[in-house]
């Protein structure tokens, strides 16, 4: 009943930063690794390893960054088989800040890229494998590129970078069941001696289906995040793709117990979810910047207006 | 683009007042018919047509007995295309309690249906059909239904039944896309004569992907309430399911006016929506009722023990 090759993907401390300056308290970063552990995750991202000559330390928490030493006091001492993985950003991450493998407990390095920027993406993660870390290239915004860029940029990966994943990723929580299917079809028939990986945003309540639907269509890496955490919409719900996973390895419950002891309370604190701002700007495939801002405004309920803004640029 | 058979089909005062027994104001209703009316929506279903002779007008409000003098109170000066429907659940339901169609408000009577009661269900839509209504059965918990014994109920629906549409319902929230699309196809391949209806409960954040599923396999009549409202997870939402289609005639603005307006302050009073047991609840494929009782507890918050109890059912 199960796909041996399939893992699953946890993003939740990268993706949740986003929304709190990566300013996760160190007890709360461990009680995630530890439920992963448990729940035999195969893959967790603890964050961003960006470069401290570039941003500030005192402006954001340690997870923006991502140093080896902290990473080992979070996996101190916890039984585990989920490897660490951190998220490098073209032009914020410093080559120089990446030790060999052998010295890190970092396992794999992910570069998100826009299709624009796929050179440089290729330059970077070939630089990361040949520190000897697994890698991936993850294809930011992919609804918004052009078919014959898209395909370019694919042929690329597949010729010249050393990834060993290659993830389509709904960066504005635009796709449909029937787009998601096209997209990973296109991108198994060109990357042929890679893995591909599927990132959805849950604009429209759909980054779970998606995620099914990349699975149906043999997308082996799938990112999902506790709680559904995340920038805006957030993520894939973590819970909801344990309980759709048959493999016996998965146990749903230490994630469960995760959501009961920090999630509940940390959602009173800051918003992520089904919100009416970002379902539309996930209907008109646009970054949720604009739906941040509303909702940081008294206008936080408006929603026609805000639907109309949209409507109005269309028709520029 | 657009398929023109398509009818959204809004179930936002009948599915949510079983959160609040069927007591939603006078003035709530009315605002709710407006929208639905101004933004294209095809029916509007208001509440259950049940007997005051087995239900206590005192213990629950009007929306449980729909009577025809206050269905025309509340489309009364509304300029509207919406059509009225009412739900008969078996049993409940007096015959003599509904008029001819041409003396009533109502357009539609939908009867609710377990498979072992579908001879009862076809008898009753029968009677409401000669009476002059539009008529569907709906055919709840189908995800509990053997197969053998879904097709025989089926078979008789098409032979013996006048019911212009038959719904597969996805009772508690249990179905991904590959089995809905394998029940839409089972039921349109039976249902030759008949429209196909999807009704999805949104336990596992699937029932809008569901619903496109039933979309995309040619169900023609697709459930949705407003802001997803409804008993327990709820429903597929409108406001999504009016963003993806195309039909020109729907307009999604005035139903972001009814959110803003009226369900951000509901929602503050009354629960549904993504809550961890209930979608424990979808995942074992069972009512939603232990679930709610657990809401309503000092334990609402403790869901490994609530997964657990279902394991320990299995295993008996």
């Amino acid at each position: 009943m199960f796909r041996e090759k399939i893992k699953v993907f946890d993003c939740t401390v990268r993706d949740g930063g986003l929304i709190n300056d990566h300013d996760f308290s160190f007890e709360f970063v461990r009680a995630v690794y530890s439920a992963l552990s448990a729940a035999g995750v195969d893959y967790m991202e603890i964050g961003y390893r960006n470069s401290k000559k570039l941003f500030s330390a005192s402006e954001y928490g340690p997870w923006k960054f991502c140093e080896d030493d902290i990473i080992n006091r979070v996996i101190e001492g916890i039984p585990s088989k989920t490897k660490i993985s951190v998220m490098a950003d073209i032009g914020r991450v410093d080559p120089a800040d990446v030790k060999p493998k052998k010295e890190s407990p970092v396992s794999m390095i992910r570069v998100a890229s826009y299709v624009k920027d796929i050179d440089k993406a290729i330059r970077l993660v070939n630089e990361f494998h040949d520190k000897g870390y697994e890698t991936t290239v993850n294809i930011m915004a992919i609804t918004k590129a052009l078919d014959n860029e898209l395909n370019e940029a694919l042929d690329q990966l597949e010729r010249e970078s050393k990834a060993d994943v290659i993830y389509v990723v709904d960066s504005f929580g635009f796709l449909y069941q029937e787009t998601t299917e096209f997209l990973i079809k296109k991108v198994k028939s060109i990357l042929k001696t890679k893995e591909v990986g599927f990132h959805g945003h849950n604009n429209q309540q759909l980054a779970f289906a998606n995620t099914i639907e990349a699975i149906i269509h043999n997308a082996n890496y799938l990112d999902a995040t506790v709680y559904g955490i995340g920038r805006a919409a957030g993520n894939c719900p973590l819970e909801l793709l344990l309980g759709f996973l048959k493999n016996p390895k998965f146990d749903i419950r230490p994630v469960l117990d995760l959501i009961s002891k920090e999630f509940i309370p940390l959602r009173d604190k800051i918003e992520w979810g089904y919100i009416i701002p970002y379902a539309i700007a996930g209907m008109f495939n646009t970054h949720p910047k604009e739906a941040i801002a509303l909702r940081e405004s008294d206008k936080k309920e408006d929603y026609r207006e805000f639907y109309e803004s949209f409507i109005d640029v269309e028709e520029e």
